[in-house]
């Protein structure tokens, strides 16, 4: 069979790199030597990337001023990950990071306007997409734009309405494509796109918009509450997502891009982390749609650090001195296991797959994506079945299509 | 007749330092010779010193992170205004500026939480305080330490009643005089804290918190639209502010700062701004409260820079490229004069003039601030009667008292 699906050979596994000095704080005391000794944790682990997140008002600080240090410092440090061999994807719009929104003093309070739809923030986004698109596409390592860390976190205090989430996503990728159009332009969003039904921010766009679908995989959103640290509906969550993304797309060959998953306590116990990486990446690496992988997050947070939730603190592979976590060590070991027998290996693709026909059309019917948020009963069932081996999703509307399920790896339906 | 009134022989004279290049974002990119350069300008003018706004949230970024080297580039400007025998004062929250709240990530959005009442986030701002206060006291020649410019424009995005403002300004006031015990530690609030009824900052707090009171005078505020550029409401409304803080301090002796004092457009065209800077000193150095002038600004804005009010852009001494502007001539003619006759010239102390009753108590009735506000009968009357020389404010509760009278050097009522 022949698909376009994405090579399982040259599948990505990176890490969202964390500084474990000061966290992003310390891009306004950027200092290489830090930043690379950071990266020299990171080798060793097998990776190919580091998705990293410079923050936007630190370099945009007027609606009219880019600052040429701070794209200079964030091609710097995109330089010091070549010197690791380390492919790079870069966010753009931080924006949102582990809870705190950075937010330029021309969106707020007496110059309050929403970065969604109003029409001169939106003119000073698009320069500064295009500025940094343009610096970072220089670099010949930087393989993804993604417009901004989670941009739905940035709603509701940006007010925006589905259309206008869509239509400011769609223009800024389009702004990215001719900055830099030999790199990925993708869309990033936290779950809530494909389990809130109220969400102004929708599944078809999150399956439509860019050059591959990201999903962010995070199991205290409901999953862990299900079945514990390493319960089936918790370790399975990433692969579903990847499903419900790969059967919200048009196209049935278009990659799904892991862009986060972490083992965030008390959901996963320090105890259990290494077992959670492995069955969540037994069970995701299996998805003939998954593109690659990248873990959250590279550092723990230092504590003496105020606020964060508490679970933002511990999810790094490496401690904040450097020492390189249980959970870290099983990560390379499936990576090299993985690049090892990337196809006639333990984790072969299973294009071949059943499929669970799913009634909800999430496409045209946003409203009703509470029916397949995790505890709903289509979760429910399709976590009892993916207990027997690897299951695709398939929207009632394509499942008497025999091209689109082939070109999908789909043997069989049930449900 | 002996009083405690400012020694008129020190009155300070200074600017308020906006940078010229980058504003106050030129911070992300601290630049000493840029600095260095600035200063040069104001040397020529026979000034003593400037006033300087460092932005809370880069030095401050995570409520637990004070960073060093946002301390160190403040104290390094200091130093640089030394080699100018340039005098410092400090402002330490900001805070507010020319329209743009810089507020951080940690009072913001998921973080919400009002600045002026939340326990932690007041915890936090105390160690700011404190640090950068004893930093700054390092040096000889810090002469004041300012809580934040006009933090009554932080509300009412950070939500707050009058007992918490005066709590909040009294607390960390306490907090600078510890931490910086020779340094003059100020409260400084827009003038709504005198003319609005509604406003939760009070003017008692003003008259009674840190060391002087401080006053702002912006023409645009209503004075201007009575009577034009040059008109007696306008250039006398400085006199008038610090006549309204000298009445509401229970001290008859009490220093008023006029802290802040520009030429906006269109208020003031340009073609008058030099006739405004001689009638608004003309009145306002006659004045036995006085104890300093601080002008807004040094240089211009440059207008590359986006969303502004208009009348910011032109409110400095200088324009970008260090062109001295004729209403900076006309500044350093005045402190030129001022200082070779600060007794016996043609402004001196206006030490037996008339008094005017306000029935208003300002400090109990924060409600009536309207019946003191321009436009309002007392203030129309107040500037009919000081087109016929020097005259005071006096609270109709201390008209009847000869030593308070004495104290403030008024020789008899009138109105």
């Amino acid at each position: 069979m022949t698909t376009q699906h994405p090579d399982p050979a040259r599948r990505r596994f990176g890490v969202n790199y964390v500084p474990s000095g000061g966290w992003f704080y310390s891009w306004l005391d950027f200092n290489a030597d830090a930043v690379r000794r950071d990266f020299e944790d990171l080798a060793g682990l097998g990776l190919d990337h580091v998705r990293v997140f410079p923050i936007w008002p630190w370099i945009q600080p007027n609606r009219s001023l880019i600052r040429r240090r701070g794209i200079d410092e964030l091609l710097e440090l995109i330089d010091i990950a070549g010197e690791f061999d380390l492919d790079v994807a870069v966010d753009l719009l931080q924006g949102h990071l582990s809870s705190y929104d950075f937010l330029p003093s021309w969106v707020l309070t007496w110059h309050r306007r929403s970065l969604f739809t109003d029409p001169a923030v939106r003119e000073g986004i698009t320069r500064y997409v295009d500025r940094v698109s343009r610096a970072v596409a220089s670099r010949s390592n930087v393989f993804a734009i993604t417009l901004g860390n989670e941009v739905n976190n940035l709603w509701p205090a940006n007010p925006t309405d589905a259309e206008e989430s869509a239509r400011w996503a769609g223009d800024l990728l389009r702004t990215v494509a001719t900055a830099a159009p030999y790199v990925l332009g993708l869309y990033s969003l936290y779950d809530a796109a494909w389990y809130d039904p109220e969400h102004p921010f929708h599944p078809a766009d999150a399956a439509d918009l860019g050059h591959l679908t990201t999903v962010h995989s995070w199991v205290f959103n409901g999953v862990s509450a299900l079945d514990g640290p390493l319960g089936p509906a918790t370790v399975s969550h990433a692969d579903y997502l990847v499903e419900l993304a790969a059967a919200t797309s048009t196209d049935p060959a278009r990659p799904v891009w892991l862009q986060e998953i972490g083992a965030p306590r008390p959901d996963v116990p320090d105890a259990d982390a290494p077992a959670f990486v492995r069955r969540t990446l037994d069970h995701v690496l299996t998805n003939p749609a998954l593109s690659g992988v990248t873990w959250w997050c590279s550092h723990d947070l230092d504590r003496s650090l105020a606020d964060f939730p508490d679970r933002e603190y511990d999810l790094g592979l490496f401690t904040v001195d450097h020492r390189r976590k249980p959970l870290a060590a099983e990560l390379a070991a499936v990576i090299g296991e993985q690049r090892a027998a990337p196809l006639t290996g333990g984790r072969v693709l299973a294009a071949d797959r059943p499929g669970l026909v799913c009634e909800v059309d999430l496409r045209e019917r946003p409203d009703r994506r509470a029916e397949v948020a995790p505890g709903s009963a289509f979760h429910t069932t399709w976590v009892r079945l993916r207990a027997s081996g690897p299951l695709a999703i398939v929207p009632a509307t394509r499942a008497a299509d025999p091209d689109y399920l082939a070109a999908r790896g789909i043997a069989g339906l049930v449900g």
